[in-house]
């Protein structure tokens, strides 16, 4: 049986350990939920007094050239390339998700229309299981192309592999699954896309600080990622979109607004796409939101994805263990792979009652969230999760599940 | 001739004159581009840190319950909504400008495909002189829709009503031109357009803030518009969208995220849009840059768009009677109407060499701005331009001219 001060222990032999004060963390909470918001590191707050007071405030409209806010989609992207294993020139921070994907999924279609022996496919893969933004924006891309084009959504990830054939125009795979951090492996289901003459893009929502990427490695197609999950640059801030060099001349978007035209400030009556990265932006973006992506992203410089893989699997290790050793009276199902190679940074345990756990874990102070049905989601952030937190998030966990502390009755909020 | 001492004198005059204070504005600069970036309001810096400190940093994920992240971009809708003529629930802050265009322009085209009458229709008409980003989303929803939409672009206001006939399914105009200052007549065009059978969006980049607007007295179909201009809501900020309660049962747009899911979190695996104005958003929004449009909007809670409008006037009155009093040996043209009626907040002349003659303003602490060609644009914002301060810019100017203080080998920054 695990101790309370094995767990101590790990936290005294973590090398990420120090990390932790970079970030503001409320007291008397345990937070397993970077995965869907990650903390805020404690130098946003001074970058975004010296946004406001300096560059938007004292340097006025001169800022759009002096502090660079004119490239900084393309700066932030450059910074954030290394984690996703992109080149520089590659990445573009701007636009939420969703947006992202209509582009990219647009893109990869217009690709595929475009070359001859696969103009005439019609069929999009993705899970039943994605994150449901992913599917409704290729059901509202596929309906306004009012060409033929039909959704397959594939119930189990054992049924990819059949489900993707020669008349598969695109797959949209989320890299690591929302609900139950499920892993797929990139090189080899992009191989296997790519042998079937389908494109690929890579949701890397779940992925992105949590787990190592390396896009090239895979020679994916096409990725895009939300940047306030694992990298911690703030509620909501813009999203990512990834088109990698061998794309990038032939990558056309619809959304092309000034931003993605080639001499946007000729102000010229005929769009002309920029042939780089450029043709993935659109429009003017959140200035201040998207400065504070670099606050999210310095605390990476100082460590590498390898350590927080490594520190991700033992936190992830550790919670799967206990919860079993220490819960085992208790109805839970674990939703997570076991297997190190298809697990992301997050568990999911199912529990029929799972809702009113989950708040009464938040009433107790750990922060978990709940994903329809029935799922209670714990996000492990190698950055500033500890190991003994683990303990102490378990042992409540227990408490409240050996003593009923929850309440059935409980509504669902509109955000869990 | 006017005197500096009858500027000084509007001053004390001027019931808008203490709002100023309100906005954190650099010493010893004439800021004239609040129409391209308005001004920092002071509470920004304590509203940011408010967001970053308290709901990001210490209340973390519960706050998109508690502090309504989730509803905010229908909240500040709200609060913007009187500056424009819209009625509760109508308008979303959301994404920016061109993505919002390009769901407006796709959602009346849908409307007119499915009206039978009109259903053949496939002329978009715009303006040449309209902001680029304008021309290129409708020519990028054209090329997408692949169904033989067309732009046709008018070359004069003089030329739209012919332009607008039966073949007619959109007409995209901004109220106020970006260059000119040329105002709308919104009431007469939008009657003209639905006389034609055509819709109509509304660009409101340039009107927001600036002028009165009543959508609903004008009985527009939608509109959009940017936030940074004269709302001062901060480089960037999330753009709005108008959608009014007659259009909202019937409003789709192609970029489905789960935002504009009538139960986003349900998790369905089909897209069921919402039937108001949830439709018109997307995905998750930059909630700092977000939040901070209502520290611009506060700021109009305490004046009326009817005495912004007299005092705009008044300010571009002076200007233009000041440049051409003490600038009539330069060769000056003035772009933007005398008539008060088609007149936004901005005046524009054209000089063979206003690109120079704008960069040595700035140096000499007068902040206006370029556009091609030769166009030297000036903004006037009632909420903080003083009546002085136009006499002060006009003497900067005037010494500029007469000794040729502008440097013609300059070259063209990025940004002007």
């Amino acid at each position: 049986m695990i101790t309370e001060n094995h767990c101590i222990q790990l936290d005294q032999n973590d090398a990420l350990a120090t990390l932790r004060q970079q970030f503001a963390l409320p007291p008397d909470t345990i937070y397993l939920d970077g995965n869907s918001l990650g903390a805020q590191p404690r130098a946003a707050l001074d970058h975004a007094q010296h946004i406001i007071h300096q560059e938007w405030g004292t340097d006025l409209i001169k800022s759009w050239n002096t502090a660079g806010w004119f490239n900084r989609p393309l700066s932030i992207g450059n910074e954030l390339a290394p984690l996703i294993g992109a080149q520089a020139d590659e990445v573009a921070v701007t636009d939420s998700t969703s947006v992202n994907l209509f582009k990219a999924a647009a893109a990869a279609l217009h690709l595929q229309r475009n070359t001859p022996a696969h103009a005439q496919r019609r069929i999009i893969v993705t899970e039943r299981s994605n994150f449901p933004t992913d599917i409704y924006i290729l059901e509202g891309l596929s309906h306004f192309l009012n060409d033929g084009y039909e959704l397959r959504l594939v119930d189990q990830p054992a049924d990819l592999h059949s489900a993707i054939d020669q008349d598969v125009a695109l797959v949209v795979l989320t890299h690591v699954n929302y609900r139950t951090g499920y892993m797929f492996d990139m090189v080899e289901l992009t191989a296997h896309c790519q042998a079937q003459g389908a494109l690929v893009v890579w949701d890397l929502c779940h992925s992105a600080g949590a787990v190592p990427v390396d896009l090239h490695a895979a020679n994916a197609d096409f990725a895009i990622g939300c940047t306030y999950k694992y990298l911690n640059a703030g509620p909501g801030a813009p999203a990512f979109i990834w088109v990698p060099k061998k794309h990038q001349p032939h990558f056309t978007q619809p959304l092309t607004g000034w931003w993605a035209h080639q001499s946007p400030f000729e102000m010229q009556t005929n769009f002309k796409g920029a042939p780089d990265i450029r043709a993935a932006l659109c429009g003017t973006q959140p200035i201040i939101s998207l400065s504070l992506v670099s606050s999210g992203l310095a605390v990476f410089k100082q460590t590498t994805m390898a350590q927080i893989r490594t520190k991700s699997l033992a936190l992830t290790d550790l919670f799967i263990q206990l919860v079993e050793e220490r819960c085992a009276d208790h109805p839970l199902q674990l939703e997570t792979p076991r297997e190190h190679a298809h697990r992301g940074s997050h568990v999911s345990f199912a529990h029929p009652h799972g809702y009113a756990i989950v708040q009464a874990l938040i009433e107790h102070g750990v922060i978990g969230d709940y994903r329809e049905p029935h799922i209670m989601r714990f996000g492990f952030t190698p950055l500033y999760t500890s190991f003994h937190e683990v303990w102490q998030a378990v042992d409540i966990l227990k408490d409240i599940l050996d003593h009923q502390k929850y309440d059935l009755n409980l509504e669902k909020n509109a955000v869990t």
